[in-house]
């Protein structure tokens, strides 16, 4: 009785842990190349708008805005947009992932961690208004980006 | 002496007003409108996730994940990407917003106000894990887009 129990509850765990990932799971391949590239674009304008914060005058209330917009799609769990296949092919143009992206989750993994990490940073530190920690904190947040970039993304054709 | 200092004054604040404007316009034309492209898409990825939660099994993680993207896309000011010039050209592709943007201001403020109240509570409903109150505020944040699109939106070639 209680071996079938068991058996029914690892059942129903697996029917739980399939349906969350068939939810998360949306999109054709082309779809999930382009939400990918358009989130990195979305946070590429986030980070150039706390740039010229840091070098022109500073207001915290668009510093604020852009770290929040890095911090959720930092959050957003877009590690579902990579599914097997889209290791090749277009969104708004070629994808510039490395194959070895798909072959080192854990290394994808300890980067992704880290660069969350710095983008809460990042979104803590955006809050209280204070320039010279924000400046301090960008730098960690774009040193984070890089490390990522540099393992796992194609050279930009120009 | 009071003349002069409310001279000043006004000197002064003019300068933080235009310096802060200066520090939100960043990129050129075809980078705002390659932005604005991508903010509306990472928006709508995450609508599409909310959807599929909603007819699927409910995951109140990706559905907070989600929420909270359209959340601080929708708090990021991003009326800054609508600068003169960019009423024509390509980012990833030919932009399709209808000049009628440029010149009914008032009605934009309108239309994004509203969606932004959704927005925001698309975020407080999903951080409460209760799926049917997600579904009907869901209805009313594809309303809040639907009326931009509606007014400010050329259809879109297939």
């Amino acid at each position: 009785m209680k071996k079938t129990l068991r058996r029914v509850a690892l059942g129903l765990s697996l029917i739980l842990v399939s349906g969350a990932l068939a939810a998360q799971v949306i999109g054709k391949a082309e779809d999930q190349i382009r939400w990918r590239q358009s989130a990195y674009n979305t946070m590429a304008w986030s980070m150039g708008r706390i740039k010229a914060n840091l070098e022109g005058s500073f207001s915290k209330e668009q510093v604020v805005q852009a770290a929040n917009t890095i911090q959720a799609i930092a959050n957003s769990g877009m590690g579902a947009l990579y599914q097997p296949g889209t290791d090749k092919g277009s969104g708004h143009h070629e994808t510039s992932v490395k194959s070895e992206f798909f072959k080192e989750q854990d290394k994808v993994k300890e980067l992704a961690m880290a660069y969350n990490r710095e983008a809460n940073e990042m979104a803590k530190v955006a809050a209280t208004g204070d320039a010279a920690a924000a400046k301090i904190q960008f730098g960690k947040l774009g040193e984070s980006c890089k490390a990522c970039h540099d393992k796992f993304r194609k050279e930009e054709k120009k």
